[in-house]
């Protein structure tokens, strides 16, 4: 192993990371590009967005690519069987020496979240995704396609519960909720139905994931439409999170339950209490994580496996908090 | 009133039909033309789409416009205030004598399938939409725009059901059900990651409102899971439903309650059964009707409405017998 560093790499649907540690875990450089879901920009688009972060990330820590030893890919759009010799492709192209990790992005958020690699991880963004391992090394993940295959879609969920619940006071047919004064207000209608006639068409732009921040805010001022729909998403991600739990035979023992992604950032309670308490019905030993470090930390632990060389506690701290501050200021100011 | 004869016109996001009768109810001629849904084609192809049907339909019946005395519009996308001018422009351009009725498609419907033109029309096709209306002419309609505002959304509801049973029943959060086998073998797949795997590559369509009748198919053998997607299904339409008659104080008034749109052609009892007893609950006296006529009778009858011709229950049997019997021949050979 000639090179003394590591690289991970976390390709996202709206962005893709690169970082780089030297190997007691000190990250080094950090890059940042475009969208790097070949499905949504190709392969070739991929490949750009891959080399581009990595080339920022050798650039700031002033090193070359024969420095690295080995390398982490956490990639979203890595769905399927048929996705692996396609994405390898990619990577050859990238020109790292050394051994590397594939796996899917979500396997990336367990490796950041959880102390051992193993558990669970409830991925929950605009959609959300439950990924799980265990000590035999088994995974399982679930589609993570939205609501249309069984996922409970994360911040874009919790918002359409919130519009279908205001059309339900609308009609009489649930009750008033301080939900349609908040999203009148929020589009800067007049009442629900200008609201709905301006977004139905097209002169206001479809409630996205964006306003699940308006969701909780109206639950925690006390709202019980609300909170309904911010506990039903908990225990929907529960639901789906124990069911992982339970085809990886986790039920009896200790693991991670990694919370990670822009829903479990505003530390609802209502939110996380209801997960945690479907998923502990089934696996009361189950610790919750939330995962505060960017998920690229998960790809440099990664690396790190693929190069065989271990992660300690202290050093895997110590790159987490690293990874964690790099996004907090360096990371910020590109 | 110098003409003889009434027009009726029903526009849709798919189609646009018109059809013509005589002032005792007989209908002399019908066409057919493209989408009539302006928000889809614009003004001027809903005029287009218009002058098309209401032309045809006065060859067929070989009368001139000078012939009318009368036109009933029931017009998809007239869903706002400011729609009303918007299509009274279009109406103007189309140059047919006398008065006539402008109202949303929903209302025809109604019109069609209750004997007083009053009560509460639950019309599910693709999407849903449920509209009433009391004897003191008060008027009440759901947004109609799918899930996103309150209204369980016809036939692609029940198959996004199905397709939510399909991914739980995979990730083992959910009951097996007939339905994976069922929608496997539809999609010519393997296995379900299989199916999902083309669909979410776009390899194969999305699954759509058409295989609403494979749920019905897999509920009526008897598979729980899918049993429990149409009585909610069922629940859903008739919680709405029960909604609409509240709004409109029906409660204790006998009414028709008008089943209409695709949906309901499969006649499920589980489905009809459960909307019935929501309804029910509320408003004893409610009568199920299954509108079996198209809804462009409804707009005959209600340019006999704008005509101030009597509609008594003898001329509206043989509307509605002779407007279905043209659809199931004249209208299906064009």
């Amino acid at each position: 192993m000639s090179g003394r560093y590591v690289v991970g790499i976390d390709a996202g649907g709206s962005k893709t990371h690169a970082l780089i540690a030297d190997l007691e875990g000190r990250v080094v450089g950090g890059g940042e590009s475009g969208p790097g879901n070949w499905e949504g920009v190709g392969l070739d688009g991929a490949f750009d967005a891959y080399a581009r972060a990595i080339d920022a990330a050798l650039r700031m820590a002033g090193i070359n690519r024969t420095d690295i030893c080995a390398a982490g890919y956490a990639l979203a759009g890595l769905d399927w069987e048929s996705d692996v010799a396609r994405l390898e492709s990619v990577i050859r192209r990238l020109d790292l020496p050394g051994p590397y990790t594939l796996v899917n992005d979500a396997f990336g958020a367990l490796r950041a979240g959880s102390t051992d690699g193993c558990g669970v991880a409830v991925i929950a963004g605009t959609g959300s995704t439950v990924a799980g391992r265990n000590r035999r090394g088994a995974t399982f993940r679930t589609f993570g396609l939205g609501m249309h295959w069984g996922d409970f879609h994360g911040a874009a969920g919790l918002v359409w519960e919130a519009t279908r619940a205001i059309g339900h006071a609308w009609i009489g047919r649930g009750p008033a909720t301080a939900l349609s004064d908040a999203f009148v207000r929020a589009y800067g209608a007049v009442d629900v139905p200008d609201l709905v006639e301006r977004v139905s068409r097209g002169a206001a732009p479809p409630p996205n994931g964006r306003l699940a921040r308006l969701v909780f805010t109206v639950a925690d001022a006390g709202d019980e439409v609300a909170c309904r729909i911010v506990r039903q998403a908990g225990e929907e991600l529960g639901l789906t999170a124990a069911a992982v739990v339970r085809k990886l035979a986790l039920e009896h023992e200790s693991f991670d339950l990694v919370l990670a992604g822009g829903v479990f950032r505003a530390r609802n309670r209502l939110l996380i209490g209801a997960l945690t308490e479907q998923v502990r019905r089934c696996a009361p030993m189950a610790r919750v994580v939330r995962l505060e470090a960017p998920p690229v930390a998960g790809s440099l632990l990664l690396a790190f496996d693929a190069a065989g060389v271990p992660t300690p506690p202290a050093l895997c701290v110590r790159l987490l908090a690293e990874a964690h501050h790099w996004f907090q200021t360096i990371g910020g100011m590109e």
